[in-house]
């Protein structure tokens, strides 16, 4: 099998999360591409801190350039951040002509133009998806996915901290700064996070997205910018009233008369729109395309496992298209099929085990409620809780119970019996409950 | 620039849908792609109806076998649908080196394995973005965004139809035979509509991401299936009291002991869930992986267009793989550039035309409204709806005005005079109301 080798500069969050997911996927990643790949350098100054990943101590090294000069790496990845030495080490790799992956949103929004037309003239591929909305495929979307379509509309929810602080106030009905403090202490924020909340983060993230839709690159000046900081409790309360909440939006709309609006400003969003259950540090990016209509992504906009599928998903799509022929055809069907042993049969329903909504249309006389609880618990179903209605005159008393988890086939089981109970009139109506995520 | 050939087996809406969006961004499509895609021959039995895209005459066949053995088509496209015919045009093409793109996904969720096959022994690509999800890019984001990942759990709304029906169950509080009947009536549902009701096509589109996700092909008959017609509308109204709405959900989850729940049924999910608020005929899918952590797609699943943007999103990638050399990078990042040549600059933010909140906070005495209304007025903003609660003890009257469209220049001047005014006393908050799609 053949080999890809990376090299990794800046061993951080994001740095640990790829190696980590580099090595616990090792296999099934080695199947999907079709070679191994190997990480085979790491520069990072701070060479003490644990990061939680087991590396062999000879992989580190604290200069950079060793591994931009190394003939063995095929991909450079940058996670270093920031706009000065790692703006110069990624000239330098795609000069030498290495592919790079990177996840710096600021350098990509600030010198993306330069950055891109280098790759283009060493015929070597950039690749950026963690550099916008985390561990959400957005920039494939956009590229691959809506590669037919003329982009009219980007809406994003971009910056996880500012989207946390307005839930909190939100769900709590705090102000502000109290939610502010609480973010920085419990290490959600840094402080100051005036990046974040002042809406430069999520402008940068705004004119990645941009200069892949609309081509014409954008200085990142032009781009209008608002935070959060303004909002009070009282809006909240209002919006909701109104029937809005309040979010943090990135737009980009193609006004069709040769400009662009492009701007990151608080903005109220209907409770019916799918963004306004983007709730705590989620992302997503709502883009309307003139043939796909709108399409939104969504998903943890940073993180160190999140940021790291997503550039190891870069390093991926830059294997397979090293290794593969330009004949062979696109991601081989069933290359993965190996790598998932795992799973060897399909589960019978009746070994579901999740909580069930029951409604019962039962008679008005008493003891109804302890019947139906006795054929329950005798079946291991527990109730969680009760709704019981007052009856319509002469007809059937409506009871809904919500359980905790209970085995599908004790569901089965309890159906019998309770459609033997007299109490009981119409059919029993049982619906499967999905709390997760 | 090279040029790469296409025949479409079926000219019914996605075919036209497909050609559609071929011919009208046919310069932008060449720009991404490098190459310029040109329909070649389309077969349909049916030569006489109108489908609002004018192709010449000599274009069409009714024979398909005709393009699938054209030495100059280098991509079929089947968009015929069904089991039969379909399938024996698919293994030919692929027998006869043409890469293939279908959205079929009956016959994908019921001859998957044999197809694939096919593809891999000839050498050739297999792609059925359009086959889930319509114009949602979620089986690219599985192949690729997602590569690095072990999939835990998929959860989709993969019905459009009965996504409707439930939506207008919950929203108009009709029966299910009522909103089937409207359904049929507005031509939003097949007569009858049973494929769509009893979970049938919604395990179809589930059986595909599974095998995608787990690597073990599945039998299609192992997914245990469930519709709606059983659900009434008190159901809906108590899962509303409960905090819940319902949902047909197909769901597939690796145990982690071997197995697989692979389930298609009517399930309450929580109203704060991103899910909850995927209305309409609009499809979402929730994929969890090891590393990206929950992530979610959501768009339209189907209708000319947006499926027209997935089948052609599959083809421009087979012909950017086809004509670009495996040295050649990854998408070149600026090749679009020129096709969007109509975005010439960033609108000033004083141009922004949308509704806007204002919240003042004014002294308790006859006329402050007038007062503030007439400023807006002057300033040609229309008022739609206001608020005005009790005030506190001595403290100000806090007054909630929504408007119509405005100039944000508009708003601004509004903003000095206002702040004029005696009867404000706090500062006045604006913020910008986003009410699209």
């Amino acid at each position: 099998m053949e080999q890809v080798n990376v090299g990794i500069i800046g061993f951080g969050t994001v740095g640990a999360g790829t190696v980590d997911n580099l090595l616990t996927n090792k296999e099934i990643i080695a199947n999907r591409v079709g070679c191994n790949i190997v990480v085979k350098k790491i520069a990072d100054l701070d060479l003490e801190t644990d990061r939680g990943v087991s590396v062999p101590r000879e992989m580190f090294t604290t200069d950079a350039s060793e591994l931009i000069k190394d003939s063995e790496i095929d991909i450079v990845v940058e996670l270093m951040g920031g706009l000065g030495k790692a703006k110069e080490f990624i000239i330098a790799a795609l000069k030498n002509g290495k592919h790079v992956v990177t996840a710096n949103k600021a350098l990509l929004a600030e010198h993306g133009k330069e950055i891109y037309e280098t790759a283009e003239k060493n015929n070597v591929s950039i690749c950026f998806e963690a550099s916008v909305g985390g561990g959400i495929p957005v920039i494939r979307s956009l590229r691959e996915g809506l590669s037919s379509n003329r982009i009219r509309t980007i809406m994003g929810i971009l910056n996880g901290t500012s989207n946390y602080i307005l839930t909190k106030m939100t769900q709590e009905g705090i102000s502000y700064n109290q939610a502010v403090k609480e973010a920085i202490d419990l290490g959600y924020a840094e402080d100051p996070p005036d990046l974040d909340m002042d809406g430069t983060d999520a402008a940068h993230k705004l004119a990645i997205l941009i200069s892949l839709s609309f081509g014409t690159p954008i200085s990142f000046d032009s781009i209008y910018r608002e935070g959060i900081n303004c909002l009070t409790p009282d809006d909240i309360t209002f919006a909701k009233e109104l029937g809005y909440c309040l979010k943090l939006l990135a737009v980009a709309k193609n006004k069709g008369d040769g400009r662009l609006e492009a701007r990151v400003h608080p903005a109220m969003v209907s409770q019916d729109h799918i963004m306004a259950n983007v709730h705590d540090a989620f992302n997503a990016i709502f883009i309307e395309g003139d043939f796909a209509g709108p399409t939104l992504y969504y998903g943890y906009g940073a993180g160190r496992n999140p940021t790291g599928s997503a550039v190891v998903s870069d390093i991926i799509s830059i294997a397979r298209h090293m290794v593969h022929d330009r004949n062979a055809p696109l991601v081989p069907p069933l290359a993965h099929t190996d790598s998932d042993k795992d799973i060897i049969s399909i589960q019978p329903i009746d070994e579901l085990k999740i909580p069930y909504y029951f409604r019962f249309s039962a008679v008005d006389k008493p003891g109804v409620l302890s019947k139906i609880a006795g054929v329950l618990g005798d079946n291991n179903i527990s109730v969680s809780s009760v709704i019981q209605k007052g009856r319509e005159v002469n007809g059937p008393v409506p009871i809904v119970m919500l359980t905790h988890e209970a085995l599908e086939s004790d569901v089965k089981n309890a159906m019998i019996l309770l459609n033997r109970l007299d109490v009981l009139i119409d059919k029993t109506m049982v619906i499967r409950v999905v709390e997760e995520a």
